[in-house]
């Protein structure tokens, strides 16, 4: 399943919003375009989005340009870009990746449009690599753990191939450990429901969808051996930004003594954000959150919240796999971990 | 706000599946549109199914017919609406009330019919008398925790009048204290979302939607001063059967260190359960989860639970608001508690 594409001049998307009921191709071929589809989140999840922004910033760009106009416009679009939402960090590292090549000497415009399209190939390429370790590094985990839990989609469509938190799920099952997983539906916007069981069922994995309420039940009765689950960005502390929700299974695992795992590339690790005080959680339209499929739920004009992410401290945090292996905590990480 | 009307013959439903879209009064003429209403919702709440049994189980007798006969058809549609929804005590409750009646004595159909209506009259006012007292008794509390988290509906549509959960919102709403309600949306089926909203809006009370999983963020960010939530069932050690989603906020509640308190009548506590663990948790159709306002939100023919509650244990309640005052743990009630 592939969610991100890039051919010659068009980002394509596997769109998001549409799935399970349809599965459309979202052709991108102006920056709006792209900034449209990261805040209606036709593309989403941390990885999926920094790699759709490289190559979006790409587009309109004519190669005939004197050099420095192309590279004024590629930094706006790379600003505009980074902007479409402030939460996950690998949006803002991926266009940083790119813009840093800018101010490099190149023969024309054309020199220039190479060198960053061959980046941002880069950065999909090692994000993909560092899927497939991160689903090594984690196997042990799900082979011990194999009744797993786990929130909003981390998984092919987050990212590429096997995903992060999905990853070690879908190595397990390749190898026949009788993995099966429990998926939040994740509201408001149904990500668990839609997508990580669209995605499951694709590949086989056994699962069953719950309300994200059931949960604390679900682990009463002893059917979660671990949660595990991506981030949006991990603060230098371990502290834990992701999907709202999260910090809610991470207090329950806490109280039933359940490992909660986090499964993310080292690109998600910000070593400026000390700790996870200083996250910015994104607001959406609370429409999200009273209107489902259209529909609005509750009565008109009531006041509804819609904070799309929250922050787990990394004292509830048991481990991070990431394509270098697992951390344990204490958690601190450095410029040097994340090179 | 009546959910719950008794004329001579005909018991009216608000019908609560409607809400809040739809004002409409169900009629319900015979003991299979009572049992159905209970079983789809139309009425809901552990109390006012109580009272929809009790006057439903009057429904068809001819009182034309022996007395033998009569008391045969009384006990066979008490039994029937009795086995309607399990979880629930009030239920079971409202319906042996009645039936103990049966074997007095009595000079014919018509006088026991009579006998039996009075009693249905009595459990309905009673509970109406229970809950103002239950505002009274939880009022002190909310006036110190003015900002609440309530999950579900235990108001006014779920019983009588005031409710159990929302009563001491609205006896502080009446005497001008500034309480304000962050209203869980309670998946699958929003009766948080849908009603609890839609009685907070006419009383006039702020109120705020929340996901379900966005609780543990709110009170992260110190936006929750206690919970507050109704229940199904308490078994004698203080176990409380209550809506799926319910323990989740138990157990954040204990890690953030918020008071989590319940309210109910007496007759929802049930000596004869000695802890929640025989409780018996209702499975409903996992389309209540799958599909919403008649979509599928999931993949086709995807796997789902649907536990229609949990069980808190008695460890995380840190009082029972009840007509008889705030009881507080160790709880260890006993037949003469409940008389």
């Amino acid at each position: 399943m592939i969610s991100v594409q890039w051919r010659a001049g068009t980002l394509e998307l596997l769109d998001q919003r549409l799935l399970p009921g349809e599965e459309v191709t979202l052709a991108c071929k102006t920056v709006a375009a792209v900034e449209d589809a990261i805040k209606t989140l036709a593309v989403r999840g941390a990885p999926a989005i920094g790699i759709a922004a490289a190559f979006g910033m790409l587009l309109e760009v004519d190669s005939g340009l004197p050099l420095a106009k192309a590279r004024r416009q590629l930094l706006d679009q790379g600003q505009r870009l980074r902007a479409a939402r402030p939460t996950a960090v690998n949006l803002a590292w991926a266009i940083d990746q790119m813009c840093r090549l800018l101010d490099e000497d190149y023969p024309n415009t054309s020199a220039l449009m190479a060198r960053l399209e061959a980046q941002a190939m880069t950065i999909r390429d090692e994000d993909a690599a560092a899927c497939r370790r991160i689903g090594d590094h984690g196997l042990p985990l799900v082979t011990r753990y194999p009744r797993v839990l786990t929130h909003c989609n981390a998984g092919a469509l987050a990212v590429s191939e096997y995903g992060t938190a999905l990853a070690p799920i879908y190595r397990a099952h390749e190898q026949g450990i009788p993995v099966t997983v429990l998926v939040d539906e994740t509201r408001p916007l149904l990500q668990g429901a839609r997508l990580t069981a669209y995605e499951l069922m694709k590949a086989g994995v056994p699962l069953t969808v719950i309300t994200d309420n059931m949960a604390a039940h679900m682990m009463s009765q002893s059917n979660v051996d671990m949660v595990l689950v991506g981030s949006d960005r991990v603060a230098a502390n371990g502290d834990v930004a992701n999907k709202i929700g999260t910090l809610n299974l991470a207090i329950l695992c806490q109280y039933f003594d359940i490992p909660f795992y986090v499964a993310c590339p080292m690109s998600t690790i910000d070593v400026a954000t000390p700790t996870g005080v200083s996250i910015e959680i994104e607001s959406r339209d609370p429409r999200e959150v009273t209107h489902i499929a259209g529909q609005q739920m509750t009565p008109a004009s009531v006041c509804a919240a819609n904070p799309a992410f929250d922050v787990t401290p990394a004292a509830l945090v048991s481990g991070i796999i990431t394509e270098q292996g697992v951390f344990a905590p204490p958690f601190n990480f450095s410029e040097s971990d994340v090179g």
